[in-house]
């Protein structure tokens, strides 16, 4: 008789998930129903059995993290999040008491100011572990979590006090398993042996277009064997004894991540949707729904129903379970607090993103210096320089630390590696797609990552960076080898339009350093940012270092532009805007100028981010409205620069793909001179001094 | 005698390969000698005995392919191509008679205007068959090679006309196979069974930071096997014995693709750099190349030698071979003319990149309908239309052909599968990266591909466009769902920055049409293209069909901006730029000008790059220089659009991500509304009538 209502409570709340998703998917009319419908079972056995989670406190330090890499099935997690009770959270970790998804929300799915958009979305809705909705970058996400679970583990934990010890399930289909970034992070997590690390696999079989065997032919637990995986099956998604044995087995495997195949049926119960693509990506119709809802024995056209006795269910069975959890946990941290002081100080600032005392205390300065110094070479010293007094700081390079400079190469630093989980140095290889989006999981869990390599590369992990800026998480990334400059490797190695994308992408921070004292200061403005991703470019090529005590202060670099070097008086005819490596051009354009007696201004404009936040009397003191003659000079698109120098300012920059030569050379060929500049220049004044009849006024 | 004597010219052969890339490198002071060292009787023993290609004519049509995947080891290629005498070929496909690679280019590797750029590079070096570098791209490409010759042999061949049978070799190394890109395009390779396929895996165990086990621990033969391809090994890659083996083990498979996994040392021979990452990626330094030669028998200081027997043998066994095998087969087209002519006529303009006679004789135009139809759907008449009239004119999409219109539908057009490589409709999976490389290899085997997906996803696989643009070939990417006005999915799929980046990209022809008459006019800019690739973004949702009477013609989309509706007199006071789904915003914004007496011009600007090359008259006929008071309106990021609006123009943009909601919603909460035009309208007017004093004079 137990047995018995125990059954029926468990296939009650499996189909109260079910349901909402099904109704929400109508009432919005567009969504996607099948796969909420299809794993109901496998996220209800996982949270009511398994994962260790506080309703009360869903930022709980050690919880569990369910990833949903499968964003689509939205409703499945909000659906969860709902019946389990999960209180919302704001972004300074305050606790709102109040729900983080009302059937209200529900109701609202995928409308303006629902807690319950398209896709899970970080931070707007409290629960979400991370957005998702690109295919394969939650299972990505999820290795990251899984690391910074080892990481925290081999830092924070002594004995007695295992704070940290938390595992990570992403479920996901078989989208993001044909995405290579799935692919990549599989791969790494199998060489790191990420024991704490589970992927729920639902191979139902559909896509989009079709049945899979139109396109995929892959096997799957094959595949993860030859990552290193452990892989187990269950053959059907209703089976809870099953799913069960298979979580078991996760929990018992200590060498290896695991992945549970999942065989299930999309739209399952929907009586002519089952098994169809149709049931996949669009609401199943009202009378599809009556149907299914007499399928589950449920009252056709009751709508949003959540039948008596399932609030309770989840709230005794698995909501206590996990308060209870997180409260012994907060008792374990007290006591820890006493024996540990230091360490659990280090937990709070890490875990509010705050830095520790004297993070910057042996930040260098780097004195003149005509031949100078890579900005690669002279980041990779500032970085080492804070790392050392940040022990969260860490990261790595997609196989280039050597060029980009990356490594942590102070005592202690290590490498992350199966037998050294405290090691900072991680070696993602050649993966920057999964690098970027392991960071991003990283941060997610508090760490302070960053994630380098050559900024033509960019392009292979956009998405993922993409998401950084979406969720507002403070990841830093490190690009190097940033443009023609590149020399001798050529056209495909020469960043030209990365730039300008990145600018593009709103909420990322864009930083390119002149030299080296830039850099310092480039590091002062990302160490303390709590919510902005940076892409912080940097030169393969020596730059020099600029006399400071001659020109403007480096610091100017927080307001994204300054000036470097300035006309007698401050009244310039003539501005010389420039970034990174041509920054050093316009100097000697300057000087010449100035020995000339025409009155030149140079602008060193690091973020175009960073000046667009300051004051209109700032910008104007630095870009005064009045002097119209202006030449920018950056060896990269020039879209986007006529906004700081006008439709009649010359813009010097690449209109093509770069060639294969030696740097000064590549330099020469596309005519990033002083020379050049200089004649520019004085076209600009030309032009506003004497302007041709009928020319244009603006 | 005749063995030893073989023996001995073949190994003369590797170590002429080997010591004219360590020369090459040392000389250059850059580049990777470790590789063609390892490689060079990999390589030569698949071009001495398999490779059916003809020096003389490098794009015969029926060539075996050779892709140099990790394309950082050119010296490999370029060495084989010098030996081997490869004459040059220019875009015209025309015969210069003159060799592709002299030994002086070799000299001069690495330098401006060498045929030896520091990665091969399509175009510029004959012989060279796609541009790699970035890695995972060649091997990508190599799929879409072995497609095209599966698809070409469908098409073309005849009883006892076997015109096409072209196999398609790759070379990667563990960058490749590390990059998700090259795990999506081998999981379809394999699901389409592409026996012409065989990658070669050069196992070193060595990456740019130490040795792979550092960060790669993917048993390679058990994933390939998931993938459903045949694997086998070679232990040794100096081994030619085995090296044939497992050529012939390809050969003979007639079912699945084949993986080559050969054990190699990477600078073999170097006494102090074999088997370490100093081999990898810079000179080995004179004296250690002194060293080596010495080991290899050779004059340790003879540099570029090239002993005498070796062009000999490399014209008499390798290049003699594969122009008789080339004329022959010019032979057997000329049989083949007589008995089909019309097909043989066809392979001709394909070859040429032309277009049958009467391609574009089905196309639609589409009468005026203020509710109109999405631009995805216009498209996808449009495709059709054209496609049924070229029939080497085929593609499909990230499984997302429903979603993207792209799916042709006419009969006979079927899905190109296993048992069916006539197919033109593919089904790419969730696959958007190695989906843009394989049609970049498609295209460079003269079909003519389209790819499609969500605009926003284009992030998943710029490497690959990039590639496109940097090897000007006319691929055709069809990315629908195009801004914010996708509306419920929310910001993960609201393209944002996408347009802007694009744009950014040398090369790269983007075009965003208004409506669906603009979408046909767009297709007839497309197809004549020989080299140019172009981005063509489309609406999720329903733009109305404007009312040509009234308006300006379609036909202004070649220009890439023109004016759609103008001031009476042609006397604009204010300019409404836009693009795509904004357009209908700025006409109902003009519509009420008018009325309110204010003379407003409407300009539908598709494409900035075909409008940039425009004669300046044309382009100040459309956008007066005189008229300064200007409004742009696009849902993206604004970035890019002062260079027509001016410092002090309004560019209505995104600045922020999207949001989740009904697309009416959305457009509301971001002001995209034909009021705000109005105002801004206005507000641009009086700006410029009454300057406020001390106002910026640009």
């Amino acid at each position: 008789m137990t047995t018995t209502t125990k059954t029926n409570i468990d296939q009650l709340c499996i189909n109260t998930i079910r349901t909402l998703s099904m109704d929400a998917v109508q009432a919005a009319k567009s969504g996607h129903p099948g796969t909420p419908m299809a794993l109901a079972p496998v996220a209800y056995c996982l949270w009511q059995k398994y994962l260790r989670y506080s309703p009360e406190d869903p930022i709980w330090p050690n919880r569990d993290r369910f990833v949903l890499s499968n964003g689509h099935a939205s409703m499945l997690l909000y659906s969860l999040l709902h019946l389990v009770g999960v209180k919302a959270v704001n972004p300074r970790y305050e606790r709102l008491g109040v729900p983080a998804v009302t059937l209200d929300d529900i109701k609202h799915f995928r409308e303006l100011n629902s807690k319950c958009p398209g896709h899970p979305e970080y931070r707007w809705t409290s629960g979400v572990e991370t957005t998702t909705g690109p295919l394969g970058q939650g299972v990505s996400n999820s290795v990251g979590m899984a690391i910074a679970s080892k990481w925290q583990a081999q830092y924070f934990n002594r004995p007695n006090f295992e704070l940290f010890n938390f595992d990570v399930y992403a479920i996901c289909g078989d989208g993001c398993l044909m995405e290579g970034i799935s692919s990549e992070a599989a791969s790494l997590a199998g060489h790191l042996k990420l024991s704490n690390l589970c992927w729920i696999y639902d191979n139902n079989h559909i896509t989009i277009e079709g049945n899979t065997s139109l396109t995929f032919s892959d096997d799957v637990a094959t595949r993860f064997l030859s990552y290193g995986w452990n892989v187990t099956r269950v053959g059907d998604a209703n089976d809870l004894e099953m799913l069960s044995r298979a979580f078991d087995v996760f929990k018992a495997t200590d060498d290896r991540p695991t992945m549970i195949i999942v065989d299930s049926h999309i739209g399952y119960g929907a009586p002519h949707k089952q098994d169809t693509s149709a049931a996949h990506g669009e609401p199943l119709g009202e009378e599809e729904i009556r149907l299914t809802k007499m399928r589950y024995g449920w009252p056709p056209d009751a709508k949003f129903l959540v039948p008596e006795g399932v609030y309770e269910h989840f709230k005794e069975e698995i909501g206590k379970r996990g308060n209870q959890l997180e409260q012994d946990w907060y008792h374990l941290f007290d006591e820890y607090k006493k024996s540990y002081p230091e360490l659990a100080d280090n937990l709070d600032k890490m875990q509010h993103r705050q830095l520790p005392a004297g993070w910057d205390k042996d930040l260098p300065t780097f004195p003149p210096d005509p031949v100078g110094i890579a900005s690669r070479k002279s980041s990779g010293q500032v970085l080492n320089a804070i790392a050392k007094n940040v022990p969260w700081l860490l990261g790595g390079a997609a196989d280039l630390a050597p060029s980009t400079n990356t490594r942590l190469t102070f005592e202690g630093a290590g490498d992350f590696e199966a037998d050294n989980y405290g090691g900072r140095n991680f070696h993602f290889g050649v993966r920057e797609h999964a690098m970027c989006a392991i960071v991003n999981g990283m941060s997610l869990s508090k760490l302070r990552p960053y994630a380098a390599g050559f900024f033509i590369f960019t392009d292979y992990c956009r998405a993922a960076i993409r998401l950084s800026a979406i969720m507002e998480i403070p990841v830093i990334y490190i690009f190097t080898h940033d443009s023609i400059s590149v020399g001798q490797d050529g056209p495909t190695h020469q960043p030209i339009e990365q730039l300008a994308s990145l600018r593009a992408m709103p909420g990322m921070i864009t930083i390119r350093p002149a030299d080296a004292n830039e850099v310092v200061e480039a590091w002062k403005v990302i160490m303390p940012l709590h919510h902005e991703p940076v892409v912080l470019v940097l030169s393969r090529q020596e730059l020099p270092t600029f006399d400071r005590t001659k020109y403007g202060s480096a610091a100017g670099v927080a307001k994204g532009a300054y000036v470097l070097a300035d006309a007698p008086g401050g009244k310039p005819d003539v501005l010389l805007l420039a970034t990174g490596s041509e920054v050093q051009l316009c100097v000697k354009a300057y000087e010449q100028l100035i020995a000339e007696g025409i009155k030149a201004r140079v602008v060193s404009m690091p973020s175009w981010e960073l000046y667009e936040a300051q004051s209109q009397e700032y910008k104007d003191s630095v870009l005064p409205p009045n002097v119209t003659a202006r030449v920018s000079v950056e060896a990269g698109s020039t879209i986007g620069w006529a906004h700081y120098v006008g439709m009649n300012g010359t813009v010097m920059g690449m209109k093509s793909f770069g060639t294969s030569a030696p740097l000064d050379m590549v330099l020469q060929h596309f005519e990033f001179t002083p020379e050049n500049i200089i004649k520019s220049a004085k076209a600009q004044l030309a032009r506003v001094q004497n302007p041709t009849p009928g020319a244009q006024k603006e």
